[in-house]
């Protein structure tokens, strides 16, 4: 299998979640980073190419640019990876669409509902795949509560509890140079949600990810403890089904004494599972009146989610990275025409539009002074 | 210090609660228990009495009877220990009250909110002491971040989460013989609550203890998951307070995994504070970009709450026997005059209404289809 | 069953140990502490007594003293207890074996092994009973492992890793008024071990509880790692048994970081299990290829060892005093002819002469720079 | 920098640990492994090639015809991996060090102690780099471990704990074609250490690695569970140092319920450390007296050796391949000049020539029935 050639937009030196795509694009060694616009700054963008190993002349300008220039080659990028802030998103997809590319694009999707719509259109008529980067989903446990839901191993779904809690906005970092909290906390460029959005959005795709199902209604109370943000950086939010199940989300990124806090609990008429980011190569599954079970990444017991997506035994455990070079390494096998069922379970631009329904439903809801709302309004 | 004799009501053979009260009542050797009404069932009465060595001639078969057939002895029972199913609650503690006797008394206080307030007229007309027996609150580091809130450690106090879940009536228990299951999920002896007045009102009362504040308004969202339940036996519940604090509770009795979960993490604008019932030696403790420290009973930095609840010393685990034993040592102190101020941290009749008005507006949010309402009607 | 009239020797005010036997005794009303030779300090004696609420009169001024005062009496002790430091035990043993009473005594049951075997047959030629409080015995999940040892569920044992481990000798504190530490680290008092006398004969006394056998050689490397300490405060230890089996202990009070840390794990050709003192609710219990289990005390898949020691449901912490207590119990059967089978699991003389067996073998393998050596000179 | 071209030998389609290396050498773009000689057999060698993506005609039967073959490319391969069974790694790595490449081999670094310090002369004498991938000590808590010792902070050591416990040989999965346990349990092909080379190398070289010394005399008791096995698969371990400190290691490939457990902790006069390798992103830190600390990678109070061996931000966990690359980095940066100072830290040939001669002195201990031996033969 020939390697993917990748162009990035973003995610240029200083980057988290640059650096993160790429390693998580080298790991197996399925993809080459060839070009890119990695900064609207000149020379950040010329010294970043340098950095990644990308030609100075593939460093380009601006997206346009790339686009022209990659058109020109014989060994042009076949697809765009976009890891800017939120609000730069849909130009950046779209154009790339548009001229050939398939995208795969850092969440949340864009920074608006509306954008997100127009975007799902514009991936129809374009034909091209678009992934989107829902790492939390490449876990080989969380796949395997997935599996373990639709197996029918908890029996029917009652209820479940995610938390996505953080605490590194604790105090006003935005105000302290902190560029990644700058950006996170202005509603122009984050769009409506700051928490709920830039976490919040992980644990919505999850719960519909481990069940199969979206919520019909929710309910949140958002808020913005730090004085004078502009964006919630606390959400308390709970979803009914319409089959009757019910869900608790609670996201915060001023819980201090939490990293990166995400959890998932979920139990059913006949047993619960429960996971925790933080230590993600073990689930906890009890069936009723059976004493708990401690399941594990290639360990016994072990389903083809889990056993599907790790490179080593049970016992040497593997990380976020790895868990983000899954969607990779998934994509890639969909992107080569090798597994299009694969496809089936990785986000795309259906769950980028959901994440935005979810924000836009926890917004108007609070709004309203925390009211229950349609989730699609 | 002459041993307080003590009457029971209710808690004979086969009671969970009543053998929890007498070892409590032995741990410290502070108590007495020499009289008691312990079952309607005279034959059981008989048998519970040879079991805890109580005299035949003190097993009564009324309130009335042991009312009466105390206060003609020298020996007299002076307080009365309540531990009947909730509806059995409001009756025995008035009689025993105007009679004299001071009360310790299982929660919730009564089984409805007209009740309790009804007693806290009683015990304020009568000057008695009457304890209520939210025995989470004896545990050291629960006292510790109480001490901890109030000294200001956390900062200003934004957010709590606390959890109390279980799993014991996943199936419908209640069908099958078991008592516990039966009353508690029967509206006329358990009153409008289910699982959120069995053990909700556990964790309300915590979060009134560690905070020092009741909330404003609630929201709760009641779910009876098994079929036939006539009680709630799952609750979402938001809380805000009004110097603009949030909380979050949930509580459950379906969630398969969990045999006695209840956890209390609080947040503030320096610090957090993290516990776990079924790990109750240990309290986590962050300060803002600091690494987080393991506080434990009797540890290093542990606070008056601590150090004075516990017996033994750090390293040897106490438990929920220890934690209950504390209230009665307390109140010992108190019902001896050695220790007023003990009074001043331990639930009583207060307590009691004020987790029957968390009860009722539960159910009045969670009747108006979850919307918020005042925590007080 | 009317309650055993106990009385002490030693355990007065300001005694950690004293204090533990007197719950242990109260925790299920089946004794009463009426007498005593609290402390050879005639002023601690009687304020003791006043604490513990023994009469005055019953405050002795020496053992001999509480035998005859005793013997005058209708209301007569049946048993005392011991709980002074280890050079006093034999003493006191051998005189109320020889008047007659039971004796329920701390460990190690002597200073010396000559005097421990002395006390054997003393015991034996007074036909009296003699409990050795070797108390994490006394744990529903030890219990546990025991039943499942040796029901053959782990197959056939090949290897076990005791820990015990503290950290409060890790400074001088003899040299800093720490009364528990001055006796310990002091030859003469203590007898030949330092740490291994004193929670290192915990951990061998565990491991012949658990197993079933003892080992037939060991091997000690002792340390005294603070300067001018006379005893050790660091051991590793290496076992053999004749089966094959081989065993291997650490032993520490220098292990900062470490309260009372104290594991047992035990594997064997089918399974494993591991067990903590700081977390003694839950048992690990992995049969081979299978994932782990997690066991809790009184939940699924409890052993009669287990369900036979608690007094309340899962989920509810039990501690060191309910195991404690636990002998406490089961002596009382014992001693009232309810239980005698309870005998065979209740550490007694056999046990305290294996302990300093053990304490002995280690002191002579050290003394030959640690080379193996028979467990019995 | 450009990269680094590397050759392999062994690690074709079916190893563990050849792919290990590869993702470790892709992980941060900083090789290509465009060469080698992956399987004796010539269909697995080719195949391999094609998996890993490296040109058929640079697949290689031999090592001569490797080196020959790349040494007529302009594009020349400039370092090897050896990721064979042991007894195959001596000859491997002489014919490429004398051919000029540099060699990164995985442990332990030879089947026999002479054939290491044979192998030590021929690093000297051709001047090349040789790396060892002990990758435990890539960890950026285990090298925090380091840091804190050196710099004092808890005092003077005076006694560690490692475990290093599998459980994956409990069962004879040699006669079950189980490939990887065949050579390991195979004399001539392992060398003389099973469990105590396969695993014991990495617990031994940690504790070199952390304490910065090496112990003088050790206690090896080695066992054979299995019957029929030919090398130990359970190990006790006494370790002595000149300064007094005294260490204990475990090491067992049966002890069920273990997947790989690889444990270290330290404690010296001032303070105590506890990592565990399966939960790696953690490090327990006590200092005397004070409450436990919970050191994070990435996290407060970061050493620069876990600062500077991180890709992403705390709470976002990296396990053992980002361990295993943190090594590939650090070499890379040796190999290209940009570091010559992280050498120091890097394992090389002088910790496999000990790695050597642990084993070798392990086995001369245990073939005096546990005696003590000098570490140096």
């Amino acid at each position: 299998m020939t390697r993917i050639r990748l162009g990035m937009v973003g995610g240029g030196r200083g980057s988290f979640i640059g650096g993160v795509h790429r390693i998580a694009a080298r790991m197996d060694g399925l993809y080459d980073v060839v070009a890119g616009v990695f900064s609207s700054d000149a020379e950040r963008n010329k010294s970043s190419a340098e950095d990644i190993g990308v030609e100075a002349s593939r460093a380009y300008g601006s997206i346009e640019d790339m686009i022209h220039g990659e058109q020109a080659r014989a060994d042009a990028i076949e697809a765009v990876v976009i890891a800017t802030p939120n609000h730069l998103h849909f130009e950046a997809a779209k154009a790339c669409l548009e001229a050939g590319l398939h995208v795969i694009c850092d969440k949340p999707v864009t920074a608006t509902l509306e954008d997100a719509i127009k975007l799902e259109k514009i991936v129809g008529r374009t034909g091209k795949h678009f992934f989107l980067t829902h790492n939390y989903t490449g876990y080989p446990m969380v796949r395997q509560m997935r599996d373990m839901v639709a197996a029918g191993e908890l029996g029917e779904i009652r209820t479940f509890h995610a938390e996505y809690v953080q605490d590194w906005l604790t105090e006003p970092m935005e105000h302290r140079g902190a560029k990644g909290a700058e950006w996170r906390t202005d509603p122009s460029k984050s769009g409506a949600g700051g928490s709920i959005g830039d976490i919040g959005t992980h644990a919505y795709n999850l719960s519909t990810f481990v069940l199969g199902r979206r919520p019909s209604h929710l309910l949140a109370d958002l808020s913005s403890f730090v004085s004078g943000r502009r964006l919630d950086d606390n959400a308390s939010i709970l979803l009914r089904y319409e089959n009757g199940a019910k869900g608790t989300m609670w996201v915060s990124q001023v819980a201090v004494g939490n990293e990166n806090h995400f959890t998932f609990r979920v139990y059913g008429s006949k047993g619960g599972l429960e996971w925790e980011q933080e230590d993600p190569n073990r689930l906890w599954f009890t069936q009723y009146g059976k004493p708990k079970q401690l399941l594990t990444r290639g360990g016994a017991q072990a389903t083809s989610g889990n056993t599907g997506s790790i490179r080593i035994p049970a016992g040497h455990p593997e990380g976020f990275l790895e868990a983000f070079a899954n969607l990779y390494r998934d994509a890639a096998l969909v992107l080569r025409g090798k597994a299009t069922d694969r496809k089936l379970s990785l986000p795309g631009i259906r769950e980028g539009v959901e994440g935005l329904e979810f924000v836009d439903a926890c917004v108007r809801s609070s709004s309203a002074n925390g009211a229950w709302v349609d989730v699609l309004a």
